[in-house]
């Protein structure tokens, strides 16, 4: 991971945010390949969920919305983390980040120890239980320490509990709510009539607009309305890199169907959906997998979630959560609008709120998804047959940010460079290509490898003095081999689509 | 223009935002159709400024970023708005926008009327200042009157103009500078310690990473960066439409040039592109002009900034603003950060820190630019030679939310529909394509004229009992020919991209 990041800054990929103010906490910016690989998962996506789709439409809408979205979908009351104060140092954490023990010494309790969630924060805490005793000069054995979050803290134990700043107990409060979206004020007061909020997942979008694009879309049931867009919410400790960060991107669809519909069989059909196009951009199904939350967890209007995982080196996390939601969410809607969110069925002469199953996947998690399970190093031999590194970026031709390097064999060859600068203009206008003539062929190569650039084109002394082909060297397999013109179209027109 | 937005309603072009909750003033939502045009505008300026161009490299950066930018770029002390507000009535208004006059009667001012910035302010001062004069029973001559706005008031005049909300003066403030940055708060606290800000541009995002892209970008001067992003600005009163609205999308290039480069060059020659480029997406040359700031009203740093005009129904306005800001940016952030912000060039061995040319469009207004120039209502004559209306978006292919329809002459006729089908298919690998089989063809020709897709395609008996050709009808000329369907991907090939 840390090598990845590493090649991350390095190349171009991910740098954080504002770094030379010393970088925004949760915040990123993507450089030009970064920039790129972004604009083509996006891309993808759009194509295969939205154009090559009969049965669904996109739309755009507003980050900030009016603030009663947010009252009737839940998030106002509902979008919370427990936050635990210390009084003392002022700061803040995450309830179930924060972890405290007793310690029992002879099956009496002595005292309380604390530390944050780590990965060894068990460990931690059985080292500061015992350092308690033996500051305390208590004699008698001491009881394996059971640690539990302070979401789980009874109220009489609170006030006996270390604050981590301090090491002292007595200034960590219970507990409390806190909001997670970011909020604002719109207009030229800063009061409370005029409060809004950054919206912290695009799908209200599509609940809120539903009616618009019946009237407007030419859709019929069953039918999906899809957006790509920017979502904000406060996380107390955003982390692993730009897995969970502060500002990301989604990409979302709201699949509506009939109240009648067999929603467990749609809801099947979009976990596979949604696999086969993880797989369509280049990610092994060895590193899928699903997860499906238990009924007990699930909200009261919720009929399934499952989330396909992906194996990242921090761990199996949520990649893309499918949820079917019953109609909850338009309901909430009509409630709170006055504004009926009923679909007339022509075929059946029936009228209902439909069910809509949810889809709703994070371009920054893709992003880091493909960056992980493409990137390696493995040890392969140069044209001499010496052993050296590689560092190689197994994109997929559909999101590789560079689809074809042009590579002239030497650059003080007019006739070789005046070939591939023409070649290289006419794969522009189509395609994300680069120019690259300083250095030898074999470091050319590496470097393109290393941004995940599937093919190397080198026009060489058989271009120029034989049939005009190229040499096509791949990425993946380091083979080379002879491709025209045309081929190469063909090939990029076949794979990069 | 009232029809111009019905048809965006009507055709799920644009929605206001939250429109079931009333609406919300300054946020708008793309529904199916703009957003397919929106995303092909921004993708042919991605296109053509990023991936045609050897010179150009695009990033992304984060809508929040660290508070310290925007002190260091001054829109923390200068990014304002000088409103006025009205003590009795809670409301406000934005100084330059609350016009006043002395009512001068035989050379004697006896008091003071106003009115908000309309088409007529000046005829409603008139008519007032005569109201005035009557209800006082004033005897004698009035002098016409002469309109200021509530920045030009004089101390003394403040108490004695009346607020438009009562029409009696001395509830009025003087005018008070109002940042129209978005405020947030990231993290934990709520205080001023965690003050954040949505941006008000895209441009700070390429100063600050001005480095990182140095460093990791290959690039060598002069140089560009580009990037595509939403940006916030609290406007006190968003109009026209989507031209002036709170949540907004821009465009934006900084382009780096050498401290001794011929800064006018290259300013006038990015003002051809710019205009260069809205042509390509079918803005006419008769509805676009230039407008240079006068020296007098330029920041003392900037060289000068010239701005793209177009003629909108509602008058001449801003398009796209080519500013030549000197090094002034990169400056600013260098004190600010203690990062030096200088490049080393190779060449001359000089290190200095760049001047830059700044081209910042804004997507929306693209978008209302073109929807404005493409609207026509016509008069034609059907198939039986009666004239009709027909409404018609003559939008460019390149940005075309459908490139193609493709309709079966008759849908009861498996034939036509099979061979229908197949070509849809084929066709929307690669493009937006629709494919509408109810109604008589002269009626589904109408639905795209007035949506702008520039080609149908009918499959009719010529098609499939004698050479596989198809009638292609063009929307601007109504013209009909045959069509190959090779010679149709090669048209598509041609006009799309």
């Amino acid at each position: 991971m840390d090598n990845l990041v590493a090649l991350a800054k390095r190349r171009g990929f991910v740098f954080p945010s504002s770094e030379i103010y010393g970088g925004f906490n949760g915040f990123f910016d993507y450089g030009p390949l970064g920039a790129e690989l972004k604009k083509n998962i996006r891309d993808c996506w759009w194509n295969d969920m939205v154009r090559r789709r009969d049965d669904v439409v996109g739309i755009e809408t507003s980050i900030i919305m009016h603030p009663k979205v947010w009252e009737a979908s839940g998030h106002v009351a509902g979008f919370t983390d427990p936050l635990v104060d210390c009084k003392v140092s002022k700061q803040r954490y995450r309830a179930d980040q924060l972890f405290f023990a007793a310690v029992i010494v002879e099956g009496k309790t002595v005292g309380y120890v604390s530390a944050l969630e780590t990965e060894r924060t068990a460990a931690e805490l059985q080292e500061k239980a015992e350092s308690f005793k033996r500051k305390k000069a208590i004699q008698g054995q001491l009881a394996p320490v059971a640690a539990k979050d302070m979401t789980e803290a009874q109220p009489d134990e609170i006030a006996l509990i270390p604050s981590p700043a301090t090491g002292e107990p007595g200034s960590l409060t219970p507990p409390r709510s806190f909001n997670m979206m970011f909020q604002t004020n719109v207009g030229a007061m800063t009061d409370a009539s005029s409060v809004a909020y950054l919206r912290p997942e695009t799908a209200q979008g599509m609940f809120v607009d539903f009616k618009s694009v019946v009237d407007t879309g030419r859709v019929k049931l069953p039918f999906g309305i899809a957006q790509i867009g920017k979502s904000f919410r406060n996380e107390i400790t955003p982390r692993n890199f730009i897995f969970r960060s502060r500002e990301f991107e989604q990409m979302e669809m709201e699949y509506f169907i009939s109240e009648d519909a067999d929603w467990a069989k749609e809801h099947r059909a979009w976990i596979d959906w949604c696999k086969g196009w993880l797989r369509s951009i280049g990610l092994p199904d060895s590193h899928l997998s699903e997860y499906n939350h238990p009924k007990e967890k699930l909200a009261f209007y919720s009929k399934g979630t499952t989330d396909i995982m992906f194996q990242y080196p921090f761990g199996v996390q949520e990649l893309w959560g499918i949820a079917a939601r019953g109609n909850y969410d338009l309901n909430q809607h009509a409630t709170a609008s006055g504004k009926p969110m009923e679909y007339f069925d022509e075929a059946t002469k029936k009228k209902f709120v439909p069910h809509v199953i949810e889809p709703a996947v994070g371009v920054d998690r893709i992003f880091l998804a493909v960056l992980c399970a493409g990137y390696a190093e493995e040890e392969v031999k140069d044209e001499k047959g010496n052993v050296e590194k590689r560092t190689v970026l197994r994109l997929s031709p559909r999101i590789a940010p560079v689809k074809v390097a042009v590579l002239p064999l030497l650059k003080n060859k007019p006739e070789l460079v005046a070939v591939a600068e023409k070649l290289y203009a006419k794969l522009k206008r189509k395609y994300a290509v680069f120019y690259d003539e300083s250095g030898a062929v074999g470091r050319r190569y590496r470097r393109q490898d290393e941004i995940g650039t599937p093919w190397c084109v080198t026009i060489d002394f058989e271009t120029i003095e034989k049939d005009g082909t190229f040499t096509l060297r791949e990425r993946d397999s380091m083979q080379q081999r002879r491709i025209s013109e045309a081929e190469l179209f063909a090939l990029l027109d076949e794979q990069v689509y």
